[in-house]
């Protein structure tokens, strides 16, 4: 069921996700244009409602990045973070076809080919890989750390208490959760669109990779690895930080 | 009770959710052009302030959808099913002559009849009877899985818990429904203008026909059944793969 | 006390209110143009703070209409009345003198007299007295079903329970109120600018008639009554309603 | 512990806030133009994010005009002002230089340094020192009442109640506190950018001073001491008054 989780938590990202990001910017979408308040806050609920549906059976990682912290701070056990990743990712890919059919008589009314990438994988504002990969990593460090307060500031209801699972098995910390997501995407998305989540842009990269999208252009492989490895790196740091620091896990 | 509840429930739902969008594309109004995020955050309210009057009573599903799906697992009985879906197609009805009551002066200074319509119905961005069909399913299906992650989520406090009934009668939760609902606006609402409510679209489609409203055009029939009958195949269908997934009801 | 938190708690609903639609519509704002979203969470948020300050001490009515509704039903006895409204009008009068100081350098470089009164009062959006006053009717008829529900919602944590006092002094209720105001902002508020309150209305518009605002016109009397009346009535019909459908207080 | 979790959380609240301000102007950002919601929502969410962080440990204060305030009703020993002031504003230079890396290709592409400096500074619209003034002692003095407010509101879950730490080490409150901030910025920043915190200007003004900014310009000395004293004086004066009138700490 651990596995199960993670896929339809991740699938359910990557839905509304890439969803919100074909409605703003695909073309003869009713909402067309509507900007990057309309996709903050798509994404920010994207992961609320993820959680809220299978944040009690895993934890709702749904980020092999969190799996990553997690585990490097014993909150999760290395023997489970292959399976974790692996349906984190296969769900990135199917949540990511679904929004494509969602979207299905957009693509070809749409004419950038930059567009229709931009709908599933992030592409940087201005290309330059060391100050783009600094920005995910700040970001993911502050996804982490900001999970990990949530987390040590809940007072799970009716539980003993303790990690990730009882945290997002109660109440409204998915919802939480979900405003850091907005607070992330609002203040640090500006320049490289904000994976801090290497699934959610990998699988969606491999879904544009494979999918018949008429008039699609590259799917930009040569960055592919800036929002894989960079969220990776700032979410480990921030977890090893946020223990040396002496904050509460 | 229960009936009279789904009806105000469901006017309470259209009167908000049409008034929202005659707001933003009606001439003169004040909220004239003021975008998605309105309509979304209009809807999205429209329905938490539907479920925190008449959730206790009902459940509030002041959805047909939500309706067959929850029956379709056994959370209502079957019997009960005609007397939900009546009233809350008169609810749906009554709100959205409401609705054009508050906006009675912004009628007659409005050109575009399909504008108009749109006000009342959902009408697809680009017309693809399967495609449209194919996101009204989508999008329903997501709107079950969240309800129901949300009552497996939601610890009521001061009650045995269970059902959807208890979900509704307790704290925030139907703010999450109404953030649910917004989410799936915001990502998923661009082809169709997501109706996922058979009541929300057929009730105000015949308040249209019937209603005096100066220059309006066609009530578009021909797609009124895609907004009725995908709706209800998708929240069942999410309903059926819920249970047999093993998620909690 | 009660007068007082009624005073302080008006206040700060017309300082904030007053001072989102300044903040959107006088030149030179740094808010200037950002539109309907701004304003309906101004609003919304100001009854939150304000409910947030003064709700444990007289459940913050800080609206005429409301403090009408309640007496008519028993939630409040006849003889506070006068002292409510008292306050309440003398706190929204003294709110609207702190928003002007606020944004006191905008009046003179704000050419628009019309402009300069909007952020006082209520405007309608087409001038037609008896559609002006079905829309306040209507809107304030829904504020009141809104906060009878949520009332009857919420189990107050650590309470017996019962009246809006207990309501306002425990946990989001506020929020929930000021999310109610944003649902009826968004929606309801296109065509009157909904003033759904009599002292937001006409507090105001006294600021507006004995400052010295340079350049300013009319503060419009022949349409002063709409907000006062209109409210009023609303809302001691819905409370009237809500009660003969056998909703619980 | 104490001042860690100030630097800490002040830094977070200047990388979230000057983040959000360089996204929604400096050129090529994939925020820009999106405008006063988003900014609003950046700030508000910053301080939510900073709270949950840190709240349990500090009160998570991260503005010396609250610090001020609560040591002026007896809420902090004066003895740890000093340290908190200190640790504030060496974490909002910190997190302003953060902000600067985050959007390192982008600071070049921008031309006007007036738009640089307003992602570390508050700048007015209309330069006049007594409105100015009296603009950012309203805004903080609601603050103020705000966080008290809810303070006072909250029944803390499992605790025995009382303080600010209490407050913030439990449930939603940071997420009620960046509301507030919101709603102050919504409606009472046009005039000069709600600065309410004298960290919050400073240490990023010093790290606009600093920092190798290709095409700067000035720091704007000459108005920066209306932003550190005019929050502190309005600050102190609600804390007083709040005391003065009777509401419950």
């Amino acid at each position: 069921m651990v596995y199960l989780a993670e896929f339809v938590g991740t699938a359910i990202l990557t839905l509304l996700g890439c969803g919100v990001v074909a409605g703003v910017t695909l073309a003869r979408s009713k909402a067309e244009g509507s900007g990057w308040i309309v996709i903050t806050f798509g994404w920010g609920l994207a992961v609320t409602v993820a959680v809220y549906v299978v944040g009690q059976y895993s934890g709702a990682h749904i980020n092999p990045a969190v799996t990553f912290a997690m585990a490097s701070i014993g909150e999760l056990g290395w023997a489970q973070v292959p399976g974790y990743i692996a349906a984190q990712l296969l769900g990135a890919f199917f949540g990511a076809v679904l929004a494509w059919v969602v979207y299905l008589p957009h693509w070809r009314v749409t004419e950038d080919p930059v567009v229709k990438l931009g709908v599933f994988s992030t592409i940087p504002a201005v290309r330059s890989i060391a100050a783009n990969f600094a920005t995910e990593v700040i970001g993911t460090f502050l996804l982490i750390f900001g999970i990990l307060g949530i987390n040590a500031n809940m007072n799970p209801i009716g539980a003993g208490g303790g990690g990730l699972q009882d945290l997002f098995g109660t109440g409204f910390a998915p919802l939480l959760v979900g405003f850091l997501v907005l607070a992330i995407g609002l203040s640090l998305g500006g320049p490289t669109g904000y994976a801090i989540n290497p699934a959610r842009d990998l699988g969606p990269r491999i879904a544009h990779a494979v999918l018949p999208i008429p008039g699609k252009g590259s799917s930009d492989w040569s960055y592919s690895w800036v929002p894989i490895v960079a969220p990776i790196v700032g979410a480990v740091l921030a977890a090893q930080v946020y223990v040396l620091l002496g904050f509460e896990v």
